[in-house]
């Protein structure tokens, strides 16, 4: 495939990529029409946008197009699970430059149509159009199938913290390629394209989960999010925190303290959730901590204290 | 309200922009969690997106950013009314710099919120981040509430094509305002505000629509569409294509044809639909030509006649 949007222009550029769509049951209307029709057999629906943009959450040299477009569908078809919900559809608003050359939209679509049939989903529809930096925003539907959505506001003081999915391994691979390097190469990998537990998310609701978030900011961020909106503390016990081995090799390579990015790196969408402490948690869940009555403000502590170097991700804040 | 989005920093907008809206029981859990759940007791949800980018689909010193919500509001929630579905929520996914007035995107969610009241919708969620230039990225959700989705491609030759809402207004307000003035009102207020007839989508279903789109791209071109899906020709007779007389002024003022803005403006978002022959319309929808079979290749004729300076608007193309 030759050339750049511009040149295939608007039209050209959507039957390109609709043309590389595949079809799921769950899509009853797809790209085309004014508007796509999807499944919501549970006559509800779930619903979450997340917006990407280039040089600010990824990198043309650091990522592929393939890459950003899995990364993209990946975390919103977490949102999705992360409330208890099977994904059914994505739809895409993508911005592009017109001297971008076609084959990138088109690897992007390819890794958005891949990272849906992982989740058990489908592309239903979206909107191109023409600006001077790429942005990728994706909206994910999800159906519940008669689960109440698990929210991040049920959390109560007893139920104990659960974990299944990757963490630190997307915080461990950028700080690799922040310095040059191209290894080791399962934490690149996973920065470029994260792998979330997607099933884990309606076993969690369940298996009585009482309130769930998926792992985008960090760990101790995103559970600030819960301990925040339930009205409690949330205290981690670093000793059950698992710190693979060749993390730990990176962290002494560059200076990095591996645990900070468990505790606070985003972007692998590990799904974390509390539940009673009697659930019967399968083997993949790693039980890290405990939900504790407030002691002044809900936070989320580690071994008892507050996290100091902990933070959520602020979009408009110093980091970059 | 004081400062830039940068100084209150990614929650805090996300917290004033949330505070700002109103409930609706079709939104059954709003912003804040990492999805909402939107009622869709239809089992099948209507879903469309659209971008907006600054200075390519809205100036700032043309439109308010209450104007500019208002619009881009307006046009998704139009694509859901033309599938004949009743809009239930938006999300918004928002790009802002961080330099931009706070005003600014309070003032545009305002214009969202009160766009989805006028169409019996209501903010369900969104996401903020940083960029450099402005992007409003609305994806729309409905209901069809039973009834079939009235697609693009069922117009059969002997079906009536009619038409209800505004054609060609936001296009001689465009007309006006490139060339410095603020008035004829009526048109200006068009362009930076459309008010589509939410209504007709679902009742045009009802009166037995075979084909529908709204005119977002302008009248030929979006019958093109549906000529194109539906392998008819369809030919309009420009004797029942009203132009106001006062749009007529404008035309000669400026050195344009008027039927030439109601034939090929967009973003009015009127509802274009056909219907069989024996439809009983209500007095608003306007018949104004006919499908046939197609003489070659499906189009778009006027009075027997290609429109010649008819076209789709092409986001790469020449115009800009």
């Amino acid at each position: 495939m030759k050339g750049t949007v511009g040149e295939l222009g608007e039209f050209g550029l959507i039957r390109e990529l609709t043309s590389r769509l595949t079809s799921n049951p769950a899509v009853r209307l797809g790209p085309g029409d004014d508007a796509a029709v999807v499944a919501a057999p549970d006559r509800r629906v779930v619903a979450t946008v997340d917006a990407l943009i280039e040089g600010r959450h990824f990198r043309r040299d650091w990522s592929t197009a393939y890459d950003v477009g899995r990364k993209a569908a990946a975390q919103n078809l977490a949102d999705i699970a992360a409330m208890g919900a099977v994904p059914t559809a994505v739809l895409l608003a993508l911005v592009v430059p017109a001297d971008l050359p076609v084959t990138w939209p088109v690897e992007l679509m390819d890794g958005i149509r891949d990272e849906c049939q992982v989740a058990g989903a489908a592309v239903a529809g979206g909107d191109v159009v023409r600006g001077d930096t790429i942005m990728v925003s994706i909206t994910a539907l999800g159906d519940l199938r008669n689960r109440e959505p698990v929210t991040r506001s049920g959390a109560r003081p007893g139920d104990i913290i659960a974990v299944t999915g990757w963490l630190g391994w997307s915080a461990a691979g950028f700080a690799v390629l922040s310095r040059g390097f191209r290894s080791p190469r399962a934490f690149v990998e996973a920065h470029r394209r994260p792998e979330p537990p997607y099933h884990a998310g309606p076993a969690a609701a369940d298996l009585g989960a009482t309130a769930m978030t998926d792992v985008s900011d960090g760990l101790v961020a995103d559970l600030g999010h819960i301990a925040t909106a339930s009205g409690v503390r949330i205290d981690l016990k670093s000793a059950d925190i698992d710190v693979p081995v060749q993390m730990a090799d990176i962290g002494q390579a560059v200076g990095v303290d591996p645990l900070h990015w468990v505790l606070t790196g985003g972007e692998d969408h590990a799904i974390v959730a509390a539940f009673p402490p009697d659930a019967k948690l399968p083997a993949r869940w790693r039980i890290i901590g405990e939900v504790l009555k407030p002691a002044g403000t809900p936070q989320v502590t580690v071994d008892g204290a507050p996290w100091d170097k902990a933070g959520g991700w602020d979009h408009f804040g110093g980091q970059d």
